[in-house]
């Protein structure tokens, strides 16, 4: 066989034209979203009201195998995909281990991150329906940045609902949404009532991705014209991400490479959903024998230590109940927690295919995930994401085992996106100011007790 | 013909396996180094002191005109290039004009910019003759980083004097080469016999450029395993760069695409120069008909409001002479201006080919500058640096000229780097605190008065 490149090219032709729907393949089904009042399943229609059209019908989907990109979202993602799908040659020779480590790269645009695959393919709904304006929250930034550029792009209006401390760490992430258009609020805000009502019992608080969401949908709740948007959870968020999958299936079928094993960092669970989907697909058909490993933090590890139950996806209780692995809604991570990864649940389709045996998850201690970051900056050139950096860990664990057995294990990796707007955290650990914090099981039972009876 | 994608792949056998040193063809040599003591040619051997051997030799070469690029410098290109050429789909839609646009993208590296193809190099070769370390000078950062993330993968230590009010200013910029493994000294600092003289004399100093550069030099001076490198000007820093025009052409040429006119911006004319290498090869033996344009800041307007002229390099006037356009190593440009593209010279082979009259060069005020780069971020999806924003506004006017003759003329465009570190400035502009500043005719006269009399 050839020799195998850095980086396996796939050209116009070769790039996908369908995303892939995981839940059509799944031979038990997600368990369908409650509504907390009743207890009963939520109706497709009654989504309607706070998302898009199009959008509220890619998450109830269960049957459609493969839904065709939009020409117009396709010759978007042309801008700035494929992703790379490089070989780590470098770091292969640094851990002197037999594996062969493959991974793909999604930080080569403007959000730094995967979260624009999803992004430009919302707003292009929002438009086709006929929507004005969006909203949306945003904490860490990325997923505001994408779905800005993404709104920049159409001509569509976006407020986005900044979580205040978050705003005041990170001045230039706002900087950079109102650079593409977005309008930038810091949350919480006298804009809504959510935040006012807020404002009023804390005054001095510096805000939380829950109130956020709360501020993001009241707004959105207001006019007929607009809608709310989210980046990651969602059945629609993970349709969306299968690109990276698909891309990266498409790239080694040329080779005739099948991985043995695939690793990816796993918070909402959106870029893990979307690296193993036409695998998994695979794999469910039999087709294959990959093991699927979700990378989470120690410090918020809702698939090794949470529940598999019905739960809200928000802190504030708004949103229908959901099936997932899940910490509790109340649930927090420490704030010494660097980066992403923070959510309290997982999306349903990874918690069922987890519950199903599927997928496997590990948890990792934040120092080891930034020794393992420093060590594949220096020897692959990239600067990880400290989420990226989970799967960068789990992976050289991994490699490092193949040296000990000998085995020559294919592994895949998800490299979800670039460390550059998280240097205060890299700072802290090369300061050696950083710390672990692993939840005790009475810091956890705390959290499942803010989980809904039903 | 085929229609032309908007991303032209290179394979791996396709990327190039040589750099093109645009001097042995050049019907006029550039004239060389003078000592600025007896006026003298500088002889290659003096430059061993300062430099690597072999970037010195390369420094001197007029003979050679393709020098191999060596395996491991070529594996290092791999993992982050052939970089993306993009065809401008978008930004033709937007401008509404029958002209191709075409970029080269260079940012998508950790060191946000083209800078990373000649720092690898120069690590190598000082890695070859055996040193063990390495020093240089950084102002807003981009070479800095590009240099620590080469001196981490080989190996090699690296000090970094970054002028202070910049390590200020950007204090992650400091945090990624502190990752990378480099030692950041702000600078002027305590630890040179230079350092401490202005230290004594300013004591309150934000530094200077000149001042960071003499503290390098000092340093790399002291020890024999050590040597001074520098990322732009310089006749080997452009032959790196020529990287960048021979993966652009080998993918034009799959296509039969010969442009019409080559803008790239110019601030010590390594991007520019790597961009138009092979296609200013092929027009000096009259192959082609290629315009070339170089877009300079109007703040800092050496190729066309200076002299060419023989004036030191740095303001401190330790180097030899050289021949280029100049405002005087004397000139500063205005506070206001964002950005790199502020030396006061230029690469002496740009400037010689300038003299020549086969390159134009046009100046542009910031503010139009930054309106560009918000236009061309919300279609293309990069945020530009500030930077490479001059090639892309020089790019739209031609653009628009077309569209009111009809012309369809091909034009390319390097796109240096990303604009991630320069959020300050778009901030600024976002706020219309941003100005212009052209300096007059006097504010010129005065830089002039700094060049010496030979």
């Amino acid at each position: 066989m050839a020799k195998i490149p850095y980086k396996i090219n796939l050209s116009e032709e070769e790039t996908p034209r369908y995303w892939i729907n995981i839940r059509a393949f799944m031979k038990n089904p997600v368990p369908p979203m409650l509504n907390p009042a009743n207890g009963e399943p939520v109706p497709g229609e009654a989504l309607n009201a706070f998302f898009c059209e199009e959008l509220a019908k890619q998450e109830m989907n269960e049957t459609d195998r493969f839904i065709e990109i939009p020409e117009e979202v396709r010759n978007f993602y042309m801008m700035y995909r494929p992703s790379p799908l490089v070989r780590a040659y470098n770091l292969e020779k640094v851990l002197n281990t037999p594996a062969e480590i493959y991974y793909k790269f999604e930080g080569t645009n403007t959000s730094g991150s995967h979260k624009l695959n999803s992004a430009i393919a919302q707003v292009y709904y929002a438009k086709q329906q006929g929507l004005k304006r969006l909203t949306t929250e945003t904490g860490a930034g990325q997923w505001g940045t994408a779905l800005a550029m993404a709104c920049g792009f159409f001509g569509v209006e976006l407020a986005v609902y900044m979580v205040k401390v978050s705003a005041e760490q990170k001045p230039y992430r706002k900087t950079v949404m109102e650079t593409y258009g977005a309008k930038v609020v810091p949350s919480p805000s006298d804009t809504t009532e959510a935040g006012r009502r807020i404002l009023a019992e804390n005054p001095d608080t510096g805000g939380s991705l829950g109130c956020a969401i709360s501020e993001a949908l009241e707004a959105a709740g207001k006019a007929e014209d607009c809608r709310y948007v989210l980046g990651s959870v969602m059945n629609h968020v993970l349709l969306h991400q299968s690109i990276i999958g698909q891309e990266t299936k498409a790239a080694l079928d040329k080779y005739g490479i099948v991985p043995d094993i695939i690793i990816g960092c796993a918070g909402g669970g959106s870029n893990f959903g979307g690296l193993i989907a036409p695998f998994m697909a695979d794999r469910i058909e039999g087709k294959n024998n990959i093991e699927f490993l979700a990378a989470e933090p120690a410090s918020c590890p809702s698939l090794t230590r949470g529940r598999y139950a019905y739960d809200f996806g928000d802190t504030g209780k708004m949103t229908p109940l959901i099936k997932m692995y899940t910490l509790g809604s109340g649930f927090m991570p420490s704030p010494n927690h660097a980066g992403g990864l923070r959510y309290h649940g997982m999306s349903p389709i990874v918690s069922k295919l987890s519950d199903d045996g599927y997928i496997k998850a590990a948890a990792f201690e934040q120092l080891r995930v930034f020794e393992a970051a420093t060590v594949f900056c220096k020897c692959e050139g990239t600067l990880p994401a400290p989420e990226s950096s989970h799967a960068i860990l789990a992976t050289m664990e991994e490699a490092e085992k193949c040296r000990k057995t000998g085995e020559k294990k294919k592994i895949l990796m998800g490299l979800t996106g670039t460390g550059y707007f998280d240097l205060g955290a890299y700072r802290d650990f090369n300061e050696k100011k950083m710390t672990d914090f692993i939840p005790t099981d009475d810091d956890l039972e705390k959290g499942f007790k803010t989980l809904p009876i039903i």
